[in-house]
């Protein structure tokens, strides 16, 4: 798909981000945003996520998001759905690649999503079910996001046959991908490489490609470097590490997509993204999102003398 | 020398943190720090630095901390000096380890110093007759630290032949061991691997055990993990990341104790410290430092749910 770059960071702030926060993004500003970070290079932007608007009021223009990024030139356009409902809106606004949250942690996924494993299963199946009903050319790409995979802040420690149990249960009820997710930020990067070594033993390495990262207790860069050097070639980031949890101030949800590129491109590792470029787009966060704490150490540092960033 | 631990965690926030601010720390709280630290386990401590109290009022009271300090069962008491009467008051104090640093950088070396790098491999060679005349007991170990060895802020690109030439002049001049220090934040996982990998290759591996990180980029610990890979044993960080470069609002200096010693913990890596006990140590710097700037997530996000340190 991307034979130019050795890893897509794939940019979650519009969905991940925004959905953290309680400021409501304008439109006009997230186009703003989608558009300048493709224009740096970046491939794939995940820009929101299809849940009622009553639920979560900052995603509502996720359709008309969808729409206009599908516009852009060699942009992958991803959104989140929870649910059946959410899957056929994302089809029908053109949405490239869907994402679909399954908490390997039972107390989670009933907190998170108000269902069992076995009633997730059953509607993914219900979504690959829709999903063969759409003509290929017009079919998004279906990863099933397995969460808490790392730990659960409910359940504590999760047994990594589980993880393993459950991927092999998402792709066999027709998922094109799974994606393991720190979601708690628990991961170190032992377990990292353990983990994702273990999952991609037993469904295949092709089956396996991304990982969602979070901060949380600043170990996000090293778990990311240990997650490519296992293999891993698409990283989730988010721009200014954007979503920040309420609840602790200072500690940052995602990891920042400016530190992430940064540390690739040092590393040698083409992204495809010209860091230069991609530091300015977060003027237009701090102008639309004045009252948001923003995250990362490269923005203010500025790159090293000398740097020569691969680019596109 | 530390047989019971896996990496030894180097605290040097009461000098390269506490050099680096404008406030004032009181003597009793950095004895209350140094006291409350080795508590919690950490083994060495940088306490201060012998340079002209006129130059750095900060560490006016080097001498008077080194020998409380020694009074602290386990404790190795380290501290910086930059030249030969600096080194002389070091072992007058009684300290156990000393570093002088060396830049790479032919600028910086001039700038920070005042001083070629032949006037400072002479200073080296004036230390090192110095300490043959202290008697073997009192003799403290002596190393050479290679700063800017990753990259310099005034000239950019550092070659590695010339960070592998210092280290082996460094050792000839009579240091017992040099370690590398990334002063600007410019270095990256690969480029840490490589140097020191080439440093080793060149000098032997028990010649260089430790390195000295920054956070300036966020890269802090991707860089320590490499470093850790790579066989280094000892890490220098600083509680709360003190000494935040006070030009650059956000960008931490020192890669954070908290969060270096979760990582660690977290990947199995025994430090013989007690990470709870550890982030309670914080306060104290909160107390004694309200204006300045503390980093590090782990103090704020807690330690996850069901974690077992394996601690002393």
């Amino acid at each position: 798909m991307h034979n130019d770059i050795d890893i897509l960071v794939s940019e979650v702030g519009p969905r991940d981000g925004l959905q953290n926060i309680s400021s409501i993004m304008p439109r006009e500003a997230k186009e703003l945003w989608i558009q300048a970070e493709a224009g740096a290079g970046v491939r794939e932007i995940e820009v929101g996520s299809f849940v009622p608007a009553k639920t979560m009021p900052q995603l509502a223009d996720t359709a008309q998001l969808v729409e206009s990024a599908r516009r852009i030139d060699g942009l992958t356009v991803a959104a989140l759905v929870p649910n059946l409902r959410g899957a056929q809106d994302a089809v029908r606004a053109g949405a490239h690649k869907i994402s679909i949250p399954f908490s390997v942690s039972a107390s989670h996924i009933q907190r998170n999503l108000r269902r069992t494993h076995d009633e997730m299963l059953a509607e993914i199946r219900r979504i690959v079910t829709m999903l063969q009903g759409v003509p290929e050319s017009e079919r998004p790409h279906f990863e099933g996001s397995l969460s808490t995979a790392f730990g659960c802040s409910i359940e504590g420690k999760i047994k990594e046959s589980e993880v393993v149990r459950f991927a092999e249960q998402l792709l066999h009820a027709g998922c094109d991908e799974v994606g393991l997710s720190d979601t708690t930020g628990y991961a170190n990067p032992v377990q990292i490489r353990r983990l994702i070594g273990a999952v991609r033993r037993a469904v295949g390495d092709d089956k396996v490609t991304g990982v969602h990262l979070h901060n949380t207790r600043g170990l996000g860069l090293a778990n990311a470097l240990a997650a490519v050097e296992e293999g891993i070639t698409t990283l989730d980031s988010s721009l200014g590490g954007l979503g920040g949890c309420p609840a602790a101030p200072g500690a940052s949800g995602n990891i920042v997509t400016e530190d992430l590129v940064f540390m690739l491109e040092a590393m040698g590792l083409k992204t495809g993204i010209d860091v230069e470029q991609l530091l300015r787009v977060r003027q237009i966060l701090l102008d639309a999102l004045p009252n948001e704490e923003l995250f990362g150490f490269t923005p203010d540092a500025g790159l090293p003398k000398g740097f020569s960033h691969v680019g596109t």
